[in-house]
């Protein structure tokens, strides 16, 4: 492991703490931010810490013209001993490579970056929420700077970290959902950028969240785009289904983004030997299922949720209660083996944990 | 009318202008920009003329994550009478209208918008290139800047215009440029956000025209995303051609933008007795007509370059060589007329000019 040294501004006071008790999802900001640069005649530079504070960003800068971006979104949590540990994030920063990839930006180190994060956490060690439910919420993105009116990639760009305390992302708990199946609008399609977290997907979905909330759905669950079919992935989860024994989630077709928790319930439900098919889902096949009986369990899985039981579909003017509202058997014994690791309470057997390290990364830093 | 009365707050030093007669395509901004904030208990509100600098920006604010932006692009011309003549801005306004609402973006007042790009033209009526093939290149843009890290339309944004004196877009002037069909990658899908002008697709763009270029095309044209097949539109342009005495162009389907240089040449076109239609036009009928001997013309259109011809295109490993590589006749008298209206040399019987009228602004501006 190479050591990384980060220039560390420290800032002169630090920020009110908001209560951990009762922390809002996504509001409240840490008191530091890592920064670096790219310039494309220097290749990425100036790794810093920084005071969280507002970026001065010329108005032609093209990610505010061409949305050139990219971001990830992952957390840390505070163990019972204390210990700050973050969850498998090499994951997201090999996920965030993959985006730059399709966006034409320049590749991070990832070790770099998680190194980064490290610091960072460590500089901002107090801001690690200690109440049940709260995690730190991590999010690092690439925005493309150079001021320059032309569609092309940019040569200039900034890879930030934030991080921001949260509680629970959805009020209600581990409480079941309601999704509405969206079969106006359509989020990506092969070819596309759906597999990639890059901010045009989420900006194309609002209008069809906007009018499931009117009707008193949390999220969309989306289809397919070209033959408005087959099931893709719920506003910022993905979806899994239990059909007559088996799991079943939509396979990476191209559209959908590999989700880091996606993977790690995969691994969990091979581990417990329940039989797990990827493939290609229809919407069809959900309500077949549910009318024959066999449709056992619906949950979304994605970082900020956790796992988020599924309680009611509607589609086509068609109401699908599952699993009688409740909480299924699969998404509880996941929530409590994924939400165990996170926090270190259950073994960590696959090796997704990665301590701060407070100590170590303090001294590093120069 | 309505007189719209903005603040106006003068640089207290201008700053150097470029050569007017080496100018490089959005390199170079003039010494003001309008800038007006909306929030939600407010509405839109405190228009004003600043002088053009760096906007702080939270480095949370939704427009980095969630892309949520849209934009416009217009031109003003000097005329020979020195006289600055806007190229049809309350089209753009009303496009810009339709982007917002499919990015829930609150709407903006058309009339406003235009009054408030008068007004900066005036300020910076230095800056209107008197040279052969320049003009003042306007960019109105919305972006997002609640700070929040969550999936949901804003409650904050900016609405900017910028300006940019321009020399001709394609360092080749009105020759014919070269273009890949793109059958990988997809710019945008019914049901997506394709016809509106927003950050997303620019950016979901950008790896096919990388690949483009790198074979050396100038411009990618894109098909339809479900079926691959139809023909769309070009990077910043839309698409017509000459088949057998008739032109046509792919008809307004949800996933291309409406062009205001398109609205403008089918008027144009019609006006002149010549046949037109609007509709599907897929790939194979242009190669098949290439073969018959029946394709006549292919041109571009679009506010950067107002009319491109096409003198080559390439799909399937097929190189197709249209109008013997030169610029057809249709292609060169709607040039012709085009920029002619647009810099007052042609007259403008369909209302299309809007003078900046410097008097006028410069009085009702406070
Ligand atoms: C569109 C989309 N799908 C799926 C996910 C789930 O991914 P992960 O488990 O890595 O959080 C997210 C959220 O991060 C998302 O935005
Ligand atoms: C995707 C796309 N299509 C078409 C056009 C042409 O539109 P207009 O004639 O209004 O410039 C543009 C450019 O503005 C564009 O970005």
């Amino acid at each position: 492991m190479n050591d990384y040294q980060f220039e560390i501004q420290r800032r002169a006071t630090k920020k009110e703490k908001p209560a951990f008790d009762q922390l809002i999802f996504g509001r409240n900001f840490t008191d530091h931010m890592f920064v670096m640069d790219y310039h494309a005649d220097k290749g990425w530079h100036d790794g810093r810490i920084v005071p969280y504070e507002p970026l001065q960003i010329d108005p032609s800068a093209m990610v505010f013209h061409y949305g050139q971006s990219v971001f990830e979104g992952l957390k840390a949590y505070l163990s019972e001993d204390q210990e700050v540990l973050m969850f498998r994030p090499y994951k997201n920063m090999e996920r965030l490579n993959k985006s730059n990839n399709r966006l034409c930006i320049p590749p991070i180190d990832e070790e770099l970056a998680v190194q980064a994060l490290r610091q960072l956490i460590a500089v901002d060690r107090d801001w690690v929420p200690n109440v049940e439910g709260t995690s730190l919420y991590i999010r690092p993105f690439i925005i493309s700077t150079e001021p320059y009116l032309g569609v092309a990639p940019s040569h200039q760009y900034k890879f930030i970290i934030i991080m921001s305390p949260v509680g629970a992302y959805y009020k209600e708990g581990i409480n079941p959902v309601k999704i509405a199946v969206q079969s106006e609008y359509v989020r990506a399609v092969k070819g596309g950028t759906g597999n990639a977290k890059t901010g045009g997907n989420y900006a194309a979905s609002l209008k069809a969240q906007e009018v499931a909330e009117q009707e008193g759905y949390s999220q969309v669950l989306w289809l397919d785009g070209k033959e408005n079919k087959y099931v893709e992935e719920v506003g910022s989860m993905n979806i899994f289904f239990k059909i007559n024994g088996e799991v079943v989630t939509p396979e990476l077709n191209g559209s959908i983004l590999e989700g880091v928790t996606r993977n790690s319930v995969i691994e969990l439900i091979k581990d417990w030997g329940i039989p797990l098919s990827e493939r290609r889902i229809s919407i069809d096949e959900i309500y077949e299922a549910q009318k024959n009986g066999t449709l056992e369990e619906a949950f979304g899985t994605g970082t900020a949720a956790v796992i988020s039981p599924v309680g009611e579909l509607f589609w086509n003017n068609e109401k699908l209660t599952i699993g009688g509202g409740q909480t299924g058997e699969i998404a509880g014994k996941l929530y409590e083996t994924l939400t165990g690791i996170q926090k270190g309470k259950v073994e960590d057997k696959f090796g997704w944990i990665v301590k701060v390290d407070e100590e170590k990364a303090v001294t590093t830093a120069i």
